[in-house]
């Protein structure tokens, strides 16, 4: 079965008939059909589907559970995604294996692939959950405790959709029996178009998180309440808005607002809260705290003129990550030596390879984004691409796993 | 039955117990325990209880229909409204027929209680919905086909609670069955207070509206996408909010934002749409017209800034109302009669009796409000003030209806 197939399957699984965006959140209807879109095609190619712990699924080739060599990504999306991200590494992973089945490759050594669960931090709001979890980076207690805006825990979650979330902890032992992990993404930003690349390799991830900022002011009647009288946490949070992108500008770093909640969100009425998602990312950690704090001071002032109290809490860190060099040398050999061009890029998307990074030489395939645009429904690859990046997913599964 | 009696009855439906406030959204099982409690009082005092074909509930003293005195007022909310806005209209008038009840008072002209549906447009964005229907000042095919957040249209809605959404229109024979009508209501700012008094006579309405913004940007990752390259409609929203409050100050207007909703919603994104509700208010209506102008003024230079494509759509509007000076002045002459003091103070909110003072002579009582607060879980009156008002009401009612 070719990638091209295999894709048309994955396609339509959790895709919204009306932005045409994807919203595959982690425990659902959507992702139940991911993951059985996954498993079905792992069994197909002879592979051993078993799922972890902490809701991950592995698909092993082979009796050895030691010095393996690890490949795949996600499926779950951020609400109204595009159909690459994380996607594409998962459906690349199967089709290099079909590959190397259909060359009658035979690994020495382990190989296997992973299908990370919660990598968007969608519903849960932790980016990563399944990776972070296996590394022990979160609590499995705080973890079971998530929950998302409609209210479920991750615990309530994982048992409606038949998993058992007081198994969730670290996983020493997979950790151990990995060698490395490969993983290959969309490119989330357009740095390869320029140079001509169809593929990249990842340099580091920049570090990045998530700080859920609360504006508590006092809803009032918009009608009768004069400016005099308000507390109205929309205004601090709007010159926190400005204040985050002229921030990060200086500091050329990243600062996003895509979330807001307004409550109690009548539009006739003053709010009673403003809760706000801040996402900062930043080419070095010094940058990152910098730029962090200059966005607090800025809504610290307006919420002081305003008379809004404001609470900071960071919901998700990751530190800067630097993938193995020794391990990317590696593959840039092997690609080189089959006239394949993969420049290395950085990128300030984070990802479970990051996480894994802090545990075992990781590495990141990047495959060609025309437009740049990602987290969107507008999010592209072209198919030969897409191609060349399972090629080339072959030829260094093939390479490392000989 | 005290005032105090109906209204501690009265005070549980529809309070979320989380936050104290009121969820009395019409067409709701919330909606139909408050007309339930309404109509079994009415009953109790004798009094006929006829629904209207525009959801609005009519409790007739006597079996004579025209030349009639009303009042009443609504008893649906805002979310997490206060208990009084629109509740002590009704509560007020019930016990008012009671008290003429006790005291052997037949009236020699009809008396009715009116319960208007849908005042706050909390549900169906339009305020004052059912008062606009009974008047023809909004067409009952626009109206039946009004969407709330959860996408139910008001003739499903009805049609879901039992009533016709398909006999929906303008009322001119019940029109012109009413000789007059007093709203009794909850003062929303603090005009009383300071002035030692309990009651207060209503001037008139400023003319007020609300407009829907939708900022039309481009979904993109919050960790990749340069600043650049973004249409990120967040920022143009985040100056609007902040010019509008400007601009209100500037033109003695008032000016808020207290619903908005970001698209898709991801904290990793940025955002597609930010969908932003703007209530605006003025003395006279070419304040408000050029309050609205110039904040979407402001709005299209940020959008143009960002390459956000900007939509103003207007979702209600309410001209200036005056109310008549010859039943306001009778009804002081009333209360002067009686030892009672009623300034007289112009508001900022909305009421059905602005939309029926453009049909019949109309008058509203204010019962002070000691923190000017409302729109809110803290909207307060006291015990002793509203008792002060159902005697008022009753002198009112009493000398009318005779």
């Amino acid at each position: 079965m070719s990638f091209a197939e295999l894709w048309r399957e994955l396609e339509p699984l959790g895709r919204d008939p009306g932005t045409g965006g994807y919203r595959r959140y982690s425990w659902t209807a959507a992702d139940a059909q991911c993951r059985a879109w996954f498993t079905r095609h792992a069994e197909r190619l002879g592979l051993a589907v078993e799922p972890d712990n902490n809701g991950n699924l592995w698909a092993w080739w082979g009796n050895a559970r030691e010095n393996a060599i690890v490949t795949g990504s996600h499926l779950d999306s951020v609400p109204d995604g595009g159909g690459y991200d994380g996607a594409l590494g998962v459906a690349s992973a199967l089709a290099a294996v079909e590959i190397l089945k259909d060359k009658n490759f035979y690994p020495e050594r382990a190989l296997a692939l992973a299908l990370f669960t919660e990598e968007e931090g969608a519903r849960f709001r932790v980016p990563c959950l399944g990776s972070r979890l296996m590394t022990g980076a979160i609590d499995p207690e705080t973890a079971r405790g998530l929950t998302g805006d409609d209210g479920v825990t991750l615990a309530a979650a994982m048992a409606a959709a038949g998993a058992d979330a007081s198994l969730l902890g670290p996983r020493e032992d997979l950790l151990e029996s990995m060698a490395a992990f490969v993983e290959l993404h969309v490119e989330q930003g357009r740095g390869l178009a320029p140079m001509g690349a169809a593929l990249g390799l990842a340099e580091g991830i920049w570090p990045h998180g998530r700080w859920r900022l609360v504006f508590s002011g006092r809803a009032d009647h918009a009608g009768t309440a004069r400016f005099a009288d308000r507390n109205d946490p929309m205004l601090p949070y709007a010159s926190t808005v400005l204040a985050a992108r002229r921030v990060a500008a200086e500091h050329g770093a990243l600062a996003t607002f895509g979330k807001v909640i307004a409550e109690p969100g009548g539009a006739n009425g003053v709010s009673s809260a403003v809760i706000a998602w801040l996402d900062a990312r930043a080419p070095d950690e010094e940058a990152l705290a910098d730029t962090v704090a200059e966005v607090r001071s800025a809504a610290e002032f307006s919420c002081a003129e305003h008379g809004v109290a404001l609470s900071v809490r960071p919901e998700s860190y990751t530190p800067v990550v630097r993938f193995d060099q020794g391990l990317r040398d590696w593959i840039a050999g092997v690609l080189e030596a089959a006239g394949v061009k993969a420049p290395v890029l950085p990128t300030g998307a984070g990802h479970d390879a990051g996480v894994l990074a802090a545990r075992l030489p990781t590495a990141m395939l990047f495959v060609r984004n025309p437009t740049g645009v990602s987290h969107s429904p507008a999010e592209l690859a072209d198919l030969a691409d897409c191609e060349a990046g399972v090629r080339a997913l072959a030829l260094i599964l093939e390479d490392l796993a000989r």
